[in-house]
């Protein structure tokens, strides 16, 4: 988990596990979807450069928000889920969504 | 108001109006103590160079979400609220609050 704002404030506490606006965009998406492969992420990204996709997926995994499965098939598999603590950022999203809605 | 994210979605448009976490932590200490100057943001977030500060201000007021009050004494006295829009964020800065109280 980055440290950047202060740890000690449970606001920033939250910014520093979650992230850039990317990381809200990728949690956004296993909020809608349940389960994304890489692929999926850049089909609903197309701005984000692959090396920060990769990036921020690996913060989030670090930070236990979201989880990384690998399916043993021909070819190798492997999408994301959020986690438990993951999910527990429902209420944040929903938040965020309606003022989204509010304020077109 | 940048458009780095997709201004379709509602989340997407209010991490666009919202800004990185920097602005949170601003717009956080304006729901803390309803008028700030700008010393008083540079006590609250230390780590904060001035001109990233004063550039997050800017962009606060040109998305109106906060509004500058100037008084003119002498000194010159210069004070930022949030606005009705502003105020209108309470709902994300409290699940943001909850969610890092949660996560300690």
């Amino acid at each position: 988990m980055s440290k950047k704002y202060d740890n000690r404030c449970p606001v920033g506490r939250t910014i520093n596990a979650i992230g850039d606006g990317w990381s809200v965009l990728i949690l956004r998406d296993l909020f809608l979807n349940e389960a994304c492969k890489f692929q999926d992420f850049q089909q609903s990204l197309p701005k984000i450069v692959p090396s920060t996709l990769s990036h921020r997926l690996k913060r989030l995994e670090a930070d236990n928000l979201i989880e990384r499965e690998v399916y043993e098939e021909h070819p190798i598999r492997v999408q994301y889920k959020l986690t438990k603590k993951g999910k527990s950022l429902g209420p944040i999203m929903l938040a965020l969504k309606k003022w989204g809605e509010q304020n077109p």
